[in-house]
């Protein structure tokens, strides 16, 4: 039977669409038909999920094992989900699938441990900072992590909900301008730990000081394609 | 019901990305929940199309009904297929849904109209050349076109093939001397026929002589989601 990658996407839509160009990229086709087939279920409509995670509202849950079922019909042989704030719910649906389900958090931090990158600043929307899905397991690897103030995160949210506005410029300035502070208090290393922000910095020079989530979760979904792990 | 758009994509993978960025730039969205459902199937082992359409290859009509199938199962309320060439088994895959299928040729075409837009050449795969999928709409409406010679035409052919492959600046490059021999015979406008083609001349700086096939079938989506036509 044919193994087709499920993404469970829309969080934010272009977020989906990254993800899949990503897949392309890191795929060693020569032709059309060498390359790895993917369905990709795009919802929008999917409830916010910083504000449900700060502020309980509408859990996205509901919506989210919609999709889920979508890809499972479909016959999708692994889900990935490239939304790093909706893996706060990434256990009850795993639990409620019998379908391999690849946890993006969990790629980037392997990634991490395995560079032995040490003092990471994690670039990520509140609900995720708030619910600590990156500080729980790099802590337990040891690894230092930075968390960019309140202020700070305040900015990068800004510029997360400003990019999934529209406004692709200004999204770029806020972001830029917390990075630049980080900088300067030492920082060499961040993780684009929200699906918006590599789409955000897509145009920055420096890229190797960055480690991209979806990169990572990319790198995983490629190798169950090839190699079945 | 939600309103969802069907991609039926693969052919080739990057140009069922290319159509899903066009639809979110085409939306008016000022966050996540307002853009537009999507499901993206992208299978892109579909046999190729010119091959089937010139030399008898295999065809790819019991594959497009398989993807066609799980669009509508997973409640597509209308299917677009972001592959020029794809389209000359349109009638056949229209005549075994139910659900609304726009034509990409037609779109592409009304627009030319609408504009009276003239002398156009037609960048595409030979097997939409040869199939006269826009010629023979254009010839109806009296808009006189201009198709590449033999050899420009396998240099399209070798530009879209080499992109496919991975290789963008030679894609480029092949595909530019073609455009700058048409301009040279006086060609001031260019149907982009096959949904490669805008993205080999994603960076060329003369976007208004371009008349983009995937832009105009993603307006009618829009507009098919917004408006009901």
């Amino acid at each position: 039977m044919k193994k087709i990658i499920g993404v469970l996407g829309g969080m934010g839509p272009a977020a989906t669409v990254d993800i899949m160009a990503k897949i392309i990229n890191n795929t060693p086709a020569n032709c059309d038909q060498e390359h790895i087939p993917v369905i990709a279920v795009s919802f929008p409509d999917i409830p916010d999920r910083t504000a449900s995670i700060l502020s309980g509202g509408e859990s996205p849950l509901n919506k989210m094992l919609v999709t889920l079922r979508i890809l499972e019909e479909a016959g999708a042989g692994c889900i990935i989900m490239p939304c790093n704030t909706a893996h706060y719910w990434y256990d009850e649906l795993k639990a409620s699938t019998k379908t391999h389900f690849i946890n993006m958090i969990e790629a980037t931090c392997t990634k991490i441990v395995s560079e032995e990158i040490n003092n990471v600043a994690i670039l990520a929307t509140t609900g995720t900072i708030k619910s600590g899905l990156y500080q729980e397991r790099l802590k337990k690897e040891k690894v230092n992590f930075i968390i960019p103030d309140d202020i700070q995160q305040e900015v990068i949210m800004e510029s997360i909900f400003t990019y999934k506005g529209g406004d692709e410029k200004r999204a770029y300035r806020l972001m830029e301008t917390v990075i630049t502070q980080l900088k300067n208090i030492g920082v060499e290393r961040f993780i684009m730990g929200c699906t918006e922000i590599p789409i955000i910095l897509s145009g920055c020079s420096d890229k190797e000081r960055y480690i991209d989530a979806t990169e990572e979760l990319v790198r995983k979904v490629v190798a169950w394609y090839y190699f079945g792990y």
